[in-house]
């Protein structure tokens, strides 16, 4: 299986729009430390998937245009055309779901979500009209929860890979809250298999707590992990908002409590932390923070990143 | 008066996703003869507005993200901070739109729309919630049909420039047809003034004729017009589309009923083209509708070009 990190940081991407903190001021000055990073997005292809080939997006990201563009295994290969053929959603997030109209221009996609996923953007949305051009523009194929459903490659041909969405701890998107009633449907994490080669990436890129998830993560060829916050704190001590990591729904990585500490023993080739705030320490090459999760054994996502397993 | 062209594509931008014509194509091979583009936007200020200074953005298009890093104009200047004070919305077309909800973290934004298009945005999609986090976060300001409105600067204060939004031919957004009644509200175009200077700016940039506007242009310091495309069958010639420029009401550059010629004799100190799609042949630097463009006393917008009025 391969795996193109198309995005790497938390919503907002970095640097963010309005923020001025050491990290955003550091890569707009272009401190060698510091790599610009956008928001959250991987794009999946089986192993045998020739170049350029059928390619799965996990979530579909604000920064969706850019991500294709700086990526030439994404780029059209006729007059019209799009080597993208489906798109897996995580959550109903606007950083997960907002590329989705920035495909509009009618090419036909197949998107994988839970039921409550789905309903919170199609049905609550008249924004949604637009992937509704003609009747084979999207096509929808329920998440289940707990069961692998096959994911599709070019020409609805399967690509032998599959999806299995498990509930994760977290939380309805902002604009969801009060509107609709929590679902364990919410949030999920993604465990994407090759059965044939016995292969497994796991993407849990939005976890506000990992206790009892060891073991879910044991055996991943790699696992991409939320890397949102170093610290419960980080926003506050910056002075930028009042909100704690927890209550924005994301494990912090350091600490006691950490998912640094808490996954120290979990058996996966590779661990990598991704969706990484602009306000995370570990964005600085040369960190405490940075070598701490270096030296445990991690890597940290940068866009571009290739991962084959 | 200051105007920086954040973007100077139509809606998919330059190179398009899903788009394998000879532009997009080239510029995804980096043929000189080309240059990349993002989608439609543009930033105003007040000639007196220090740098940086407060800026009132035309239209807030998905790439804003990436235009706003690309224009230190509008970096923020402290830890939480956006020199970015309000948005005017020229219709309801997601190109146009999409940007709102990237700049959704916590920074209090005046938007400045006619009724129908506040309404087709806000009160149809759940997500709007999202710029509804604290009380003060979204300012709606009406605008009417041909009557000047002050625009806002930082912290309220006047920035001494006036918007007045005229009706032009033109069509609701793709996801409203069918669901809302069509108006003259759905489609304006935008005459900025600085009153105190005698300067004045045109922005239409989606007209599907402009017999009968000419009068209107005269005596612009600056006009930027729709761009779109040089022909009325360039989409079904290319093979990209069954619709004409017309169907996507975008009145063409070229031949006998376009904008080039029926606009010839108009009396504006600067004549700009933007909007432009990816198909449209003046893109290609040297080409025949290039150079007819441009015999013809017109400018072709690109991004981050910077116009002084």
């Amino acid at each position: 299986m391969r795996a193109l990190v198309l995005g790497s940081a938390a919503g907002g991407g970095f640097p963010q729009w309005n923020c001025g903190c050491p990290n955003c001021d550091g890569v707009r000055r272009g401190d060698p430390r510091l790599l610009a990073r956008t928001q959250d997005s991987v794009a999946i292809a089986p192993a045998s998937t020739g170049e350029p080939g059928g390619w799965t997006l996990l979530n579909a990201s604000p920064d969706i245009a850019a991500q294709i563009q700086a990526n030439s295994a994404l780029h059209p290969r006729a007059r019209r055309d799009s080597p993208i053929r489906s798109i897996v959603l995580t959550n109903g997030d606007l950083d997960h779901t907002l590329g989705l109209f920035s495909l509009r221009e009618s090419w036909p996609l197949v998107l994988y979500a839970t039921d409550a996923v789905r309903q919170g953007l199609e049905e609550r949305n008249a924004v949604f009209r637009t992937l509704r051009r003609f009747p084979t523009q999207v096509t929808w194929k329920r998440l289940e929860l707990g069961r692998p459903t096959p994911l599709e490659g070019e020409g609805g041909a399967p690509t032998g890979l599959t999806v299995e969405a498990r509930p994760l701890p977290g939380k309805p998107p902002v604009h969801l809250v009060g509107v609709t009633p929590p679902s364990p449907e919410d949030n999920v994490g993604l465990w994407i298999r090759d059965p044939a080669r016995g292969k497994l990436v796991v993407y849990a890129t939005a976890v506000s707590r990992v206790d009892g998830l060891q073991d879910s993560f044991d055996g991943a060829d790699a696992l991409l992990l939320d890397g949102t916050f170093w610290s419960s704190d980080e926003l506050v001590a910056l002075g930028l908002s009042r909100a704690r990591a927890e209550d924005m729904a994301h494990a912090p990585i350091g600490g006691d409590g950490g998912t640094l500490a808490a996954l120290a023993r979990v058996r996966a080739k590779r661990k990598i932390y991704t969706h990484i705030n602009n306000s995370n320490p570990i964005l600085l090459a040369g960190s405490p923070e940075e070598r701490a999760v270096l030296d445990a054994g991690w890597e940290i996502a940068h866009d571009k990143m290739e991962i084959s397993v």
